[in-house]
């Protein structure tokens, strides 16, 4: 194996790549890796992987040198790696061989940081980021340029916080967080009593508080409780411009895609799927494990284990048959009118 | 009372409060009031609230000290304090006791801001914000770290400029607005003429004008006007992520949840109330006091007073009707298709 | 013609302008022109258009001086141009005597940059901002302040990129694309092989690839491919908070509305236009050609030239009719009902 510092260069042979795996070597251990792709994109020396049957039809015209499959495949001018989950082998070979994190920059002497701040080792900070009073940074954590972190923020050990993310005051970020850029974590939340001649704003003196190994995606935003905090629980995982609102609770190893709206102190399971654009009105609870299908919209309290769609949200099952019908109104439209004709 | 400087901490007794609220007390007058909380939350210092139906069953079992109440409960060991709005007199006692305000901090020193830029009394002005020609801040005026106010640019008194907002050149912000982390005001408009080979950018020379008591929540987007200005009324509170197009023209008193779409040239009334996801075709009238149920999308004018829902938006009434229709479409096609085999 | 510098003032006669449009003049060639409006805000000296039928009411009442039109209309009291695409021509005025692109500003003292960049002729770079080791700016882009260009990034001739965008690592910008306030390009996609106990995360080595004329709205974002690249193609442009997810290949002169969400690995064609919060779901393809209604959701290939609405998206006539009788479904089941009872 040999790399180089930024960008990797690879150069992996195919038994190596296996044994690395724990995987089925099918076809040549000597034939050389040197970079990774998709099948259809793949050129002679790259790796790719089987994983979505939607790109079958890739398998045999791909150019790909090695490609890693979770099932045999009749092909012999491939060299396959059998392996129980090719995605899972895809992201391992990625992370070990591949991919470069953050490299240790050490502390910007353009970076504006409190003499009340507590900054741990190895840490990096950015030019032009500041850091306010009573902030705590833990060892290794990686601050982009142009971040801002507020007072009495906590960021912890390991974490990496790319540019232009805003940490308003008193907000808890857990180990190994990864916030992507434009994150805004801790803004108010959206509470005002309604009144003739000026709504009066509810104060939101509340915190944000994320535990270990969330990640949240570019532009999203989480607000602050108004009393008590907003919380994403361990390994939570959230994609580009979603809404988590004040006082929302997201339990644990929740995967939430972009421009997703929680609104106001919805509780949310464990294990939890919620597909893109999702909305889910205030006061809601999610129980566990509970998977909602991309666009839906839900109003009413869902139960463990369930698979909703729709607006308002159904089960899915239920779902899938009510959009059957739905594309043939106008066909039952004309059958009534017809069957009125007859009667 | 007793308060501390930054997370203000209170004490405060009972009949203190429901004489600031003006409320009548049932219970003991003397139990003091340390801390803040929701029902569910609360500990036995805290005083909490009810307002919301929803909650109405955690009333026997909180352990807050004291709660404020819309109506008289028969609960022997409770102190509570019987107000008009609950919601209000709690939002008034977290205004006067616990919450803080931004503290001045002045100018600081790695500031970036022209000469040619008017900055009034007691401002404000946090680490690498930039201050372009012509800018003019109004008196007490506080404008955090890391944000962008165009060349002439006015933000009058006593408004709060969060961290990462960019306000484009010319916009005009009131009095007492606050913008949350990460707003964009004054980006060019979506106004192209489509071509083939090249659609043609219509040049934004517009404006954007806020007027005084506005609230725009984190990441949302204010386009400025192609010619003419996109605007937004007094005292009109606007969720986060929310997008206004080019020309908009929102009135006074709206609440306005996350992520809605206004496209271009909408013209929206005083008092009304838009749900989260909601998006509003061009160049569409809406009036006074409509209300728009979550997730709607309106693509004709609305008369003023009406309440509507659905994809396209219909009258709100109308809409539960068809939606219960609209879950049993698989029951239904199949007493058709028994009807049909009648005849 | 008499322009100042800023903002504009232009005086300008309707003769003149006719000849600037190849238009022909029907009134007086001497009326002057000192402003750009629209047909019900104009003042008597503005110029204003008429390109939608919406607004054909106000003709006979504007108080423009001078109105461009795409037919004659018998109004002796008006001047008017007579053009072949009013609109055009109306952006051709603004951009031609109107507008005022960013003037030169040179590279501020506070800028940060690396010794490792490369920076062209002509370039602008604005307070605070930061180009990082490798990058490459071309000559005459603009970097407005509290920029941030990653390493190796290339942003190439006469770019400009507004306050607060940041462009992660090694992603490509070609000439003439304008980037509004707040866009996020390059951030890590929504990538994770999901696993009890902790969901694994694939590492993005990807690029985003942004042809020549893009244009990009506030506060959208464009993620970089895991393995490949995210591409957007020449001319396309994209409205605010719009998310392009990883390894999305969208084709060239594109119009994306607001708040569209695209899945990862989608590919679009040339020339398709997405109305506003439509949600496309991964691995999908959409031909040339396609049009997208507003709010729609698709979950399956598009063919090219195809008119789709809906959730899910069907043709767009067969969506017409669903929707009317979708309004009607609770008369429907009454009429049902009744038959029944006959039967």
């Amino acid at each position: 194996v040999q790399q180089d510092k930024k960008r990797k260069i690879v150069e992996l042979r195919a038994a190596e790549l296996a044994d690395f795996l724990h995987g089925e070597l099918l076809g040549e251990g000597e034939k050389l890796i040197r970079g990774i792709s998709t099948l259809q994109d793949a050129e002679a020396g790259d790796l790719a992987f089987l994983a979505n049957n939607r790109y079958r039809k890739y398998i045999s015209t791909t150019r790909a040198g090695v490609v890693l499959v979770g099932e045999k495949f009749d092909l012999r001018d491939k060299t396959l790696i059998l392996v129980d989950n090719p995605y899972l082998a895809f992201a391992k070979v990625l992370t070990k061989f591949f991919y470069s994190p953050p490299e240790f920059t050490g502390i910007s002497s353009s970076a504006i940081i409190s003499k009340k701040a507590e900054i741990g080792k190895s840490v990096s900070i950015g030019s032009g980021s500041v850091i306010e009073d009573g902030a705590r940074i833990g060892d290794g954590a990686f601050i982009f340029p142009g971040v801002y972190i507020g007072r009495d923020v906590a960021v912890d050990e390991g974490s990496i916080i790319y540019p232009g993310v805003i940490i308003r005051e008193e907000s808890v970020i857990g180990r190994r967080v990864i916030l992507q850029p434009g994150v805004v974590i801790g803004g108010d939340g959206f509470g005002f009593v309604p009144q003739e001649g000026g709504h009066y704003k509810i104060p939101h003196i509340g915190r944000v508080v994320i535990e270990d190994d969330v990640e949240i995606g570019a532009n999203s935003t989480v607000d602050r409780g108004a009393v008590g905090d907003t919380k994403i629980g361990k390994g939570t995982k959230i994609d580009n411009l979603v809404q988590v609102g004040h006082n929302v609770i997201i339990g644990s190893y929740c995967l939430i895609a972009a421009q997703v709206g929680i609104a106001g102190s919805v509780r949310i399971g464990n294990y939890v799927m919620i597909g893109g654009q999702v909305g889910i009105a205030g006061h809601i609870e999610i129980g566990d494990g509970v998977q909602v299908a991309a666009k839906s919209g839900i109003n009413t309290s869902i139960r463990s284990g369930e698979i909703v769609g729709g607006i308002p949200a159904i089960p899915h099952k239920e779902w899938l048959k009510v959009s059957a019908v739905w594309k043939r109104l106008p066909e039952l439209w004309e059958r009534i009118k017809k069957m009125e004709s007859k009667i």
